[in-house]
């Protein structure tokens, strides 16, 4: 039998508050997880079966300077939550609290994994018929063309482990198509993995791709740096909120638009359900020793159940230990050891 | 009675030919423009009342090396075209070819304005329920902080002049909301921002705005350099499109979702028609001597009459004067003169 793995999950700072990511955990829990909660154990009275919980009723969830907050409250929950991962007591980190807070609580205590530059966040993004997983989001708002080509390789290794891809296609964003395109960040890193790529067997590189090509299904795998990944993330969802909004407002029209609107309306409530941030379970923080999830604050128990699975998946997959050997395989691993990796931004 | 305004149209690149765009521009002339085709006459066939056409068979719309090209063949359409506005044998100028030969038709021969660093394009996205004004697009890959808050400038007079917004909401987009996030330009830009439109009477700078707000409708105009602009705006397409073609699948699937898609057909093609981007004109050439539209090369005689009729807008209300007003008000302007602009990207 498979070991059973243990997922630590902080549980301060989800909306719904702690109970509703205990609800989360108990589904895990009866999955097979092993689930270590850290929060405040008045606040999620019953614990359920197959779940334990560490009280630790500190949050720093909504600290404005949340790197100085994960050094300077040990006693946080998502601090206890990272620690217990860094010591082996769990083989993954869920947290329902702020991105911020839950990078710099894992780069101090997880660390990062050896030869990684920088850990990036990722984010698979349910688009209606053609998923892709986006890369950095927002942990580093300003890069090299050699964290860009370690995000891609970390992004093929999720994509292969967690999103069961066999042979993900992995496009650059540019501002065209060309490898001529972009600022010479990107032109150097559209270099590099022409060139680090070519004898990958189970990968393609497809080069530039523009902004609408990452709903068009052409990529599986989309790469840039963390401050357009972030604008890219915002926009797109921006975009489909407009937009399935807009048909809401169509809906209440004439007559005529009302009667189709309802009988429409099943149809749309699947489309919104598709792309509901929930199914995919949140961000991703890879390049860490071990994987972390970041979830949404809005999150149901449905979500952070999702999150937790997500990850138990991916320490069972051993994503951390495959992204590891693809860069090893590509000669793209960091040669000397990396400081102590403060400069994330988020 | 005010002076008849004459707009320079460069025929040659459209998808639907140079007998589309003269089909246009007769739709302006009707109207009061006067209009100046350079295209190839044999192509144009007869001549509509109020245009007049300038055999130019040469088209450079599609080069590879559009600065190039634009430098090496004064004979094609496009560069006669501007020769025409920098000569002032017409006030704007319309474009049917590829953006990048455009903009450098425009810079070498219509040249930059007094104190511009570079030119910018700005589109305003057609978003249903809070059209919004975004720059740069594509014209500068990398910017200087002093570059993008001449930008904001431009897109507020642009957005007063043309689109009749008389107090325009500026936002700097960026990763997040507080001054402090974003890379160094942007905090840079926000800065000086912040301190150049505190004392504008007829504008409001309302700082950092994320990704999701660009749809949002809290700005009347969007900050950017030009990579993240070309991004958002190419995002933002695909993932509106992506929408309407998800919804178009809905109503494919059961009896029921098929009778509600009927029902609501003519809904939907009416917010399709909102969102197009011919009812804009196109994307707008800022800071050059004069004002310049380049048009989307599958627009139809509705697109360029449009794009007619905005540029005789930004000539009638002096545009150019104004924005130069502005930036000399606010102390943006740039002091020493700045060389031939060779270095725009698009």
């Amino acid at each position: 039998m498979a070991k059973r793995i243990t997922v630590a999950v902080d549980a301060n700072g989800a909306d719904l508050g702690p109970s509703e990511v205990a609800a989360g955990a108990a589904v895990a829990a009866a999955r097979g997880t092993r689930v270590l909660i850290f929060g405040p154990a008045q606040e999620i009275g019953e614990v359920p079966d197959g779940v334990e919980v560490v009280d630790a009723p500190v949050s720093i969830a909504k600290a404005s300077d949340s790197a100085r907050a994960a050094r300077s409250t040990p006693e946080s929950s998502i601090v206890q939550a990272a620690k217990a991962v860094a010591c082996g007591d769990a083989d993954a980190l869920v947290s329902g609290g702020s991105t911020g807070t839950a990078l710099a609580a894992g780069l101090f205590n997880i660390r990062r994994a050896a030869g990684i530059y920088r850990p990036a966040l990722a984010i698979p993004m349910p688009i209606p018929g053609s998923p892709a997983l986006l890369l950095d989001v927002g942990a580093n708002v300003e890069v090299r063309s050699e964290y860009l080509v370690q995000f891609a390789f970390m992004g093929v290794a999720f994509s292969r482990a967690v999103l069961g891809i066999a042979c993900p296609r992995v496009g650059l964003l540019s501002n065209g198509s060309e490898p001529t395109k972009g600022t010479p960040l990107v032109i150097e890193a559209h270099n590099q993995l022409s060139t680090l790529m070519a004898g990958a067997p189970d990968l393609e590189f497809i080069g530039n791709i523009e902004g609408n090509d990452v709903t068009a299904g052409v990529a599986d795998v989309v790469v840039m740096d963390g401050f357009t990944g972030n604008v890219t993330l915002k926009v797109m969802e921006g975009s489909l909120a407009t937009m399935l909004k807009a048909i809401g407002d169509v809906s209440k029209g004439s007559l005529r638009d009302r009667a189709g609107g309802l009988l429409l309306a099943p149809g749309i409530r699947e489309l919104r359900d598709e792309l509901d941030p929930e199914t995919t379970g949140g961000a991703y923080m890879l390049g860490l020793r071990r994987l972390g999830v970041v979830t949404h604050g809005r999150f149901t128990r449905r979500g952070f159940a999702r999150a937790i699975e997500l990850a138990e998946r991916g320490v069972r997959e051993d994503l951390v230990g495959r992204t590891h050997a693809a860069l090893e395989a590509a000669g793209a691993l960091r040669s000397s050891p990396s400081g102590d990796g403060s400069s994330v931004d988020a």
